[in-house]
């Protein structure tokens, strides 16, 4: 799917780093990172720390749910004006397979702009040392745009 | 809805409480206790440290789906057999309003529970200080019973 | 769940029904009719025709979606003024056990009404010629208030 | 993402053809058609008669849903053996824009098979007169292989 949206924002990579940076159960207890951010799409990664991990060795599901909703959230925020934030009505995922990592990362890209709502996708994806990928999990959300607080 | 559910683990409560405590992610970084576990029913319920919430002050939204998810699945655990691990193999959740706090539980319920396949829902609630909730988000869940690994 | 809620249009029962009879899926395809309707609550249900089963006698499952998705919608639309119709944003479904009726009920609530948008859920029901009801499926949804078109 | 499952089933073709033709709600209420089945994707396609739209002359959800479930299932059901049916565990639906037609079709694959559960994805366009495509809605499912009944 090629990617045909235009930012309404021009410091759009500089807001999802700042927003990203201010969640605290991102930026800290998952230590996730937005390491590609685009039009329309944002790749935002982690390390699997051992707390992050199950007893079998692969990623609680929630981190999967976490990087896949932040990544889809983003994509979103990409498309609106400095006016507006982005918050999640509901999402879903599906588990495809363990995420032994040492790395994960989700891509989120947004299906559909609208005014008020959008509709975006996230792909999760477990990296391996030698960069091998094996897609872990699925994300689908509905994204609201809410004006700012002042 | 009644509770008609018959486990078939006699030790199905200590078998939740040590799965719980065997998950450093829910045990350590969220901080989960079930507070109540009775068969097809578990409450899940944590604290919200400050950094668990968003700038806003209100939960993380996989925060919830993390407890959610957990009173899901250990509701679903409780009527398998020691034989059986349960895992989710997708989930969905729907934000009703922002989880202000301090404490906020997690009710997981089973919907319909199979050989193989079991259907949960999940009501999240925020609970204030003086004991009054706010329901914050609704999940549902399908989890499958697995062989445990020996 | 006590019922809390209250309808915004004094004529919301009218209004469900007149709604429900000017869809020619719902009203001529599946031949749904809504049999109960209170603020936040509308039972949709229809007999399963042979043309809505499956090869093994059960209901499509499609049936039991339209049949839900209507539900909860109606549901919200109780709660809204003239001057607002309801639209699906999206909606999940799980298949609990097969349908084979003769008769199918979705059972609508709101979980969460908004200004603009709103959470619902509905439980489908197969409900045997004795009256006996089997849970057949449970669905939940976000939908949205959009202003009526003149 | 190129396709790069592989058949169990010969008559993989066929099979998708016959059940399709099987059922009565996706063969004579939606008249629904499989126009390209391949290892792990399918696309189902319907002509939107005036009793499959609603009011404002768009299809109804549930015709889109049907449509994505079909699809989505058809595509898992070719990568079994002709041992095992494909029965949809649940489905999840976003809709991203009013379908309008005249056509409407559903493509759906295979996001991962296992041997029991499949995860599989579907993306529903809307397909005018001159060819031009809209995204209407997309559904992401999970589905089930259970034996055959003989």
């Amino acid at each position: 799917m090629t990617n045909r949206h235009t930012p309404r924002n021009p410091a759009y990579v500089a807001r999802v780093h700042a927003s990203l940076a201010s969640q605290p159960f991102m930026d800290r207890l998952i230590d996730a990172h937005a390491i590609r951010v685009e039009p329309g799409f944002v790749e935002v990664a982690a390390m699997l720390r051992p707390d992050l991990l199950q007893p079998g060795g692969h990623a609680h599901g929630t981190v999967l749910a976490a990087l896949g909703d932040s990544a889809a959230g983003y994509a979103a925020q990409t498309l609106v004006t400095a006016a507006f934030d982005i918050v999640t009505v509901e999402f879903k995922i599906n588990f495809l397979a363990p995420a032994f990592g040492p790395r994960v990362a989700a891509r989120g890209r947004v299906l559909r702009a609208g005014r008020t709502l959008s509709a975006c996708a996230a792909e999760l994806v477990s990296i391996a040392d030698d960069g091998a990928e094996t897609a872990v999990a699925y994300l689908v959300t509905t994204m609201m745009a809410v004006p700012v607080h002042d």
